[in-house]
């Protein structure tokens, strides 16, 4: 339920990794930095164009992939034999165990602008190999997750269904399905997600089914006989009002739902709704499912529609299909072991050095107000400023997973915090603003270190 | 080199499927339909909004998928214990061998709208499942190809260096980098790739190396002791000018190459082009790396840069992360044994029922000039007319799998055969068009099943 893997099956993720990585560690190993002790954070200097705020999502399989980031001895010799790094690193990583700390937010949390979404506290060493695969769980699962969470709040009350599958790499897929989950999608049709997540899967017939056979009449009748009359039965492979009437002969007035694929949604739907009441089957529901988006679902919540299975653009994040989620060493220890915040010079580029905390400040009402972000310890929570780094890994125990329910709830309660302007879909800023606070150096951010 | 999964390790791929393939087949192996012999095309309705071609890859991956697709023990049990399917569907999964033949355009080849580049024939039970993996799998890896293929038309001679591992899922980051070599890159950063199928893979360092040490200096030393003086160093850290002074004074002139980050990058390249000939280091390479494209590598073929490093805009495929490719009945077996052609009747989708084939025409100087589809027999090739279907799976065998070095050649004289045009980056018409021909009803595509 919570760990990942092919079923029992768990590859290492080592090497899920750019070359970079590793020729860093070696001269590092050999001129004795890597083992000073270092602060990596994980942010986004922005969000995608126009949109309000962000969802995180990965945070757990992130924690999975920390577990097997292992260089067994079949890793190290292909490192060996093609030269990657020499011997004594190859020794070095045989031993590798993330020994370190990370906090985080949570998945399912908001995040906006400059949050610091990971923190990793480890030796230069052990937190700089991580650095490829931490991103690409988290800048994947994220982006899908951000545009999920647009479609489930314009949904309303009406289940999303996820169907992305055929739309992106296959194990993209998996990892999609469950970040669609987090963000308040109610099941998908991915069958490898439903067993490794828990989460719940669904599905009938495609127009393959109907293809396959010599009438329409016999699918259907063929369909209600495997699957039962609460079954959905996708009625747009020839005449859609033909098929709506074949539909109900078949199945009386029990029919669960009828599936609409193509053609104008919005008419389409008052068409098929005016003549499923008029057979009497009023409780029959009508599912769409034809290239929906977070726009197209806003455009059909006046229509005669009871849910919305989307594919395309929910995997592909709906136009941004990456977060753009930096890692960045913001502190380390010096020669005489003092930590130093550090932070590259860019004149386009924010950078800030140290270690960060966050917060979610909050008015009266409850109602979000600011990301409040500052160097060094975090104030007391006074109840207004929700707290939102949570422990993951303790000395390189993991100590912060969260279950797909949990997640989701935590979504939808903190999604709820926000100013009612979130949710629009026209462009725009951030809901929130992000505001830098405490001793930041913010006049000059990268006074710290900002010459050699 | 040719067998994926993770070093030895081969999950089974047969729940990388949409649930509705299993209940469609519930469905049809209780009326009997699931053993008509059928006919499934994977192609694509169109290209990207104003791409002048497609570039197929996945096609090695999608045999490998096809090998481990197989419902094991514990894969069964999951699907009986959710209650997916039902026992007898069970029973009949646990012994599933694909026996069919799979026909397709290779690794690497030129695609259109309309080219079938995958047809699959078996019983409709055998064909169907695979709809899901199959889908993924080259939607994804064709969207990263047709992306990469640009990128290295415009490159020329300068090496192409996929780096984009963390701005995708950690296994379509793997995927991306073999799309990308087949599409003519030199080299990924992600070491499983290197690995899984025996591409290149390179690296060096990344800002936080800099800025783990005391000074510039420091780590320039450190690196060049570690990695020698053919190494590349980033020089972007803190003053441009400064970095390169300090890396030839450390390196001599012997520096293999700099890395130019962030900035405005023609105007840096020329500046470090001047500054290191300058200094006799005239030698030494200038790789650039800030969010290319295949507009910025196009801008870029006057400045003084040797190499090209390419990350978020090839794996999330420049702007179109899938490529719309759809498994569609063509055609299936009669009660009375004869095969039809089907189609979906739909007043906004070309549906064209029937096995195809496919040819891609040429003039007398080898240039391209048609995508010639038809049904039924292909006509023999006379050498004008390239046959583009190649058998890949013959009663259930695999038999046509080729190596990453097999298909970048091959992707390289296919693409080679195209007319100048086809390499605008302006928003155009695809380069050849598709010329449907032979029996087709184009009159009326929907005639051999309209009705019911």
């Amino acid at each position: 339920m919570t760990s990942t893997g092919t079923s029992s099956v768990e590859p290492t993720t080592a090497l899920l990794t750019d070359h970079y990585e590793l020729t860093m560690l070696q001269a590092a190993l050999a001129d004795g930095t890597a083992h000073r002790r270092s602060v990596f954070e994980l942010f986004a200097r922005r969000l995608p164009d126009g949109r309000r705020y962000g969802v995180v999502a990965g945070v757990n399989r992130l924690l999975d992939a920390l577990e097997r980031f292992r260089f067994d001895a079949a890793t190290v010799e292909f490192l060996r034999e093609r030269g990657v790094v020499d011997q004594a690193t190859c020794d070095w990583l045989a031993g590798y165990r993330f020994s370190g700390d990370i906090s985080g937010y949570a998945d399912g949390e908001i995040f906006f602008p400059g949050s610091p979404v990971l923190v990793v506290e480890s030796s230069f060493a052990e937190a700089v190999l991580l650095e490829t695969v931490f991103l690409s769980i988290l800048n994947h699962d994220s982006a899908v997750a951000s545009a999920a969470s647009r479609m489930t709040w314009w949904a309303g009350g009406r289940p999303c269904i996820e169907m992305g599958s055929r739309r992106t790499h296959e194990e993209a897929a998996v990892a999609s399905a469950l970040a669609a989950y987090i963000a308040g999608f109610a099941t998908t049709s991915n069958l490898e997600a439903a067993r490794r997540f828990g989460i719940p899967s669904a599905g009938t017939a495609a127009h393959s089914f109907t293809l396959l056979h010599d009438t329409e009449r016999d699918a259907f009748v063929s369909q209600v006989d495997a699957l039962g009359k609460g079954t959905t039965l996708l009625v747009d492979t020839y005449d859609l009002t033909e098929a709506v009437r074949t539909a109900i002969e078949v199945t009386g007035t029990e029919l669960g739902a009828v599936r609409l694929d193509s053609g104008d949604l919005p008419s389409l739907a008052g068409q098929v709704r005016e003549q499923l009441d008029a057979l009497g089957a009023t409780k029959t529901r009508i599912i769409v499912t034809s290239d929906l988006d977070e726009y197209q679902i806003a455009a059909l919540a006046p229509a005669s529609v009871d849910g919305y299975g989307v594919g395309t653009s929910l995997v592909t994040g709906s136009g941004y299909p990456t977060c753009g989620f930096v890692y960045k060493l913001v502190a380390r220890e010096d020669g005489d072991g003092t930590m130093v915040p550090v932070a590259k010079k860019s004149p386009d580029k924010i950078s800030i050095g140290g270690r960060k905390y966050a917060l979610r400040r909050r008015n009266r009402l409850g109602v979000a107000e600011a990301e409040v972000i500052g160097v060094g310890e975090a104030p007391v929570d006074d109840g207004d400023d929700r707290v939102l780094l949570r422990s993951l890994v303790e000395s390189g125990k993991i100590v912060g997973r969260t279950t797909p329910e949990e997640s989701q709830a935590h979504h939808l309660k903190v999604r709820d915090e926000l100013p009612r302007s979130a949710s629009q879909l026209s462009r725009g800023e951030p809901a929130i603003p992000t505001d830098y606070t405490g001793d930041l150096n913010t006049r000059n951010p990268y006074a710290p270190r900002s010459t050699m």
